[in-house]
């Protein structure tokens, strides 16, 4: 029973599968805002799209107790004025079990083809949710277009891909057949049935709504699960554009729409989420967020799988370099982009107290930490082109860590407020960059400073730089390692620190390529592996446990010719 | 980098590999005790091997405190006075943590080579693995050759290929290249690297040592780990034969020993298991036991991945029959077998009052359970043959819960102590089986009664049957349950009660296989849908998630032709 929308997209499937295993580059998203992939009028009409949705009920034919709630702010300078439909968990929830119930029956072919059929309809609306990722996350118009659409669609199919491999490997009937010597054979015929767990709720974050949210809405989905989306309350938009692209498709394909529903919240929602988190038939968690939150889940939510991505802290080794210009260069747009709001950011950069070879010769620690610094200087110098960069700052708690950081140590580089050029109300802040020494601030760079806050911290020596890195990756979590060294060697200590703590690495970074960055269907995002998340994006770990399979088996007429022949003696 | 013994048997793994796939039924190892398998002297020299370890110190050169420990006793009436090296938890955790820096540098097809060379060791040592299996689980002898050995290894096999089915599919290394149009592309070449969880801890029971140990031991070793091996205390000898032959293989491949290392412990282990379990160095945990102690484990033990089954309520309903005498042969032989101390026994049996449908006509509900209980008493009604398929009784108190069952409702078939023709001591008793309603005995068999209870229950109707099948087993957990009916409609029922309760089925079972019975490759045991296990023997989920994969990337020059063209530009 192939489903038309299976063998629409079996194509990409089946390129999606080809790259999970080879992990080379590939994409069939256009992460180029091109008016040529996305149509003349593309960009114009998403960005009307979405003005046309401010200060509006947001319309979701779904349950609800007739009341609306939101209260999101633009980063920008702007409330969005957008309410959502607001929902009570038990309806919730009961409109979910109802939907879920044919859901199940499609099986898997079905619960693949609608999953791609929703991707590449929200690949069309990537404009209208670009804008509204920029608009609740802070993120520049050009990354939230990139990661909020396509590259958040890549994580999306790369997990209705892995699903699939692991749906498609259970056979959906067998034929048993035991010799019994002389005797005729024991033979059986089973039938493997393919059962989801039940309802996954997806707890999105506020910086990366749909990149975060989608790998676990579509491993859910694909494999027969009804979901829950609980955004973020300051970033509800993105998702909800989701969920109600989900829906229609949902509709179209002839299911129960309530397959997917939203539960917009307001600030402050801990307590609905920690209610609706331990609900007996909530069987899957997908949570990016706090630590303490993960957490939480991760300790509480016995009766659901909980896949969590935490606070981390990411670290780079400064070893040697042959061209230290564009090592500060490359670390500098690291610190910048989006402000270091990324759990992909560096905070700790490591570089040994006397100093580092070069090609250049010996640079002291102050002419490394200098190089830092000017190059930071000189990425947000014109303004016009750093907001581009920086983005705006999500929310006030991030801009008050700044100031709080700043007596932690020696200013290297200062955070001052710029003006937006088309935003006069935006949040923005340049980068943090304070000096540090291993010997006396550990207490201080063990912890994640989420934010644009970085520390050049002096260590004795690259072992002992490498030495840090893998134990608080370790201890504390990261999702990212940066080295950079000359020596052959010390690459390979780095590989081993990496191992330790359970951290990707990326080597002498100088070039197009940035330490944030993690490209699906080839970069595994986390491991799994340390407390910065007890998953990676994506794997088999990461979707072969949201269903389960049940089996029944009877007796049939043996198969093989001499056993009938032994049957009939 | 292919290992020797990776060579050596990838016959025999791609053939796994395969009926993993299409769960047809295959096994490499022979469940027969034959000569022409096993050797002519093999079973002599098997029980010869087994005698000569009676009250003697085991000898295992592994870290130890120097004391001997071990208590274990014979259901079949004596004391094994098998003294164990003793060894404190500090100590061996430190000796696995060293053993396995180098067992992880040897990678997937070493560990899975070494892994598969145990086995077949485990396979020659099938018929001493036999008689230590029978004199500490009371299991009568054939049936300790075949869930001991071979179908216990089959377990192992199964666990092996999955492992390295998900192993397999990761890249060790990866070219990436994104086009950057007229650009040259940015061009990176990435390693993966496959990091073990650590320490494993395996946990076994006192009924199934082999059988429910072999698949954590085998899939964490397959993955890279090390494994400490705890044995239930009234069942060492069978993992210690184990850890023994998997310490040799490890030695003759070039490893430290500690890779796998024992843990025995006598009676009254729960401190120290607790203790045990919490380290923070113990990474994966695969239990068997009861459900209080596997839902401590699943509750407490956040820094490890924990597998576990645990107690069930194993169902069977009766709707109507083409031949009731071949219902009540088979389901009385599923009782009786090893006494009802399978996960797998039925125990509730569930009849409507009002009587069935069989072919013979209307049978009443006293019919029924006079056909069963007749069946039982002519299986055990030569105490010689009977003890062949009743063992002994594990433990004193699996003894007493007869007698507390008694008194729960009308006695059917009383339970009786057997005089066993060889073994003057051996704890032997008949099924015991009693009549309950559905209507006010809820509260009795809503539980597990482990050992031979087992109760006939009258329901209003077969609909109410399956749901009190479905929903007992989803609230209670179940691994088997099994239906008889001639009614196509009722089967289809059974399913969606089966699904419901995430229970396999087993449909109108009256030949050569019994519901308690599980073929590895095949059949799944368990399904981690309902609370009798949070895993199943084995799938994806059961391996995926005991390795971590850790990558790198670094920059180099771009493959593509055009590519360097461009570069060259």
């Amino acid at each position: 029973m192939t489903h038309v929308l299976f063998t629409k997209h079996e194509d990409t499937l089946n390129n999606a599968l080809a790259a999970i295993e080879t992990r080379g580059y590939w994409s069939p998203f256009a992460e180029m805002p091109s008016p040529k992939v996305y149509g003349e009028t593309g960009a114009a009409d998403g960005e009307a799209a979405f003005k046309a949705r401010l200060n509006q009920a947001f319309q979701l034919d779904q349950p609800t107790n007739g009341e609306t709630i939101g209260a999101e702010q633009s980063p920008f300078g702007f409330q969005l004025g957008v309410r959502y439909p607001k929902a009570d968990v038990d309806t919730l929830i009961a409109a979910a079990k109802t939907a879920q119930q044919s859901w199940r029956a499609a099986g898997p072919k079905t619960w693949v083809g609608v999953s791609l059929e929703i991707l590449s309809r929200l690949n069309r609306a990537s404009f209208e949710i670009a804008h509204s990722v920029m608009h609740t996350t802070g993120q520049a118009f050009m990354m939230a277009f990139q990661a909020g659409g396509p590259h958040a669609q890549d994580r999306a199919l790369e997990a209705i891909a892995y699903a699939w491999n692991e749906l498609r490997r259970i056979p959906s009937e067998a034929h048993w057949e035991k010799p019994q010597g002389k005797n005729p054979p024991l033979s059986m015929q089973k039938r493997y049935a393919i059962v989801p767990r039940g309802i996954g709720l997806v707890l999105g974050c506020c910086t990366f709504p749909t990149w975060n949210g989608y790998p676990g809405l579509f491993a859910d989905l694909a494999t027969g699960n009804a979901v829950i989306v609980k955004p973020h309350p300051g970033a509800i938009l993105p998702l909800a554009i989701t969920v109600r692209i989900a829906r229609d498709v949902l509709r179209e394909a002839g299911f129960d729409p309530n397959v997917v529903t939203l539960l917009a919240t307001e600030p402050n929602d801990g307590a609905l989420v920690q209610d609706l988190a331990l609900r007996p038939d909530i069987k899957l968690i997908d949570f990016t967020g706090s630590t303490q939150n993960g957490t939480w889940l991760e300790r509480n939510a016995h009766q659901a799988q909980v896949y969590t991505e935490k606070a981390g802290v990411n670290q780079i080794v400064i070893d040697s370099a042959d061209d230290i210009k564009a090592v500060a260069r490359n670390i500098a747009f690291s610190l910048a982009l989006y402000s270091g709001q990324m759990c992909t950011a560096p905070q700790n950069i490591y570089v040994p107290r006397d100093g580092i070879r070069t090609t250049d010769g010996h640079m002291s620690f102050d002419d490394i930490a200098q190089a830092l610094a000017g190059a930071v200087q000189k990425l947000v110098a014109d303004p016009a082109r750093a907001v581009e960069l920086l983005g705006a700052i999500q929310n006030d708690g991030v801009a008050r860590r700044i100031e709080e950081a700043r007596s932690l140590g020696r200013v290297l580089v200062e955070s001052q407020p710029l003006e937006h050029p088309v935003f006069s109300g935006a949040r923005v802040r340049t980068p943090l960059v304070l000096q540090l020494d291993a010997a006396k601030d550990a207490s201080t760079f063990t912890g994640e400073w989420f934010g644009p806050i970085s520390f050049v911290i002096a260590t004795d020596s690259t072992a002992q730089s490498l030495d840090l890195a893998g134990s608080i990756a370790a201890e504390h979590g990261a999702l990212t390692l940066s080295v950079y060294s000359t020596d052959d060697a010390k690459i390979e200590a780095a590989h081993e620190a990496s191992i330790r703590g359970g951290v990707a690495l990326s080597i002498n970074l100088t070039g197009g390529v940035f330490v944030n960055q993690s490209a699906a269907f080839s970069d595994f995002h986390g491991t799994g592996a340390n407390p910065a998340a007890n998953a990676a994006l994506s794997d088999a770990a990461f979707v072969a446990n949201r269903f389960r399979v049940v089996q029944s088996r009877v007796h049939v007429a043996p198969k093989a010719a001499g056993a009938e022949a032994g049957q009939a003696a």
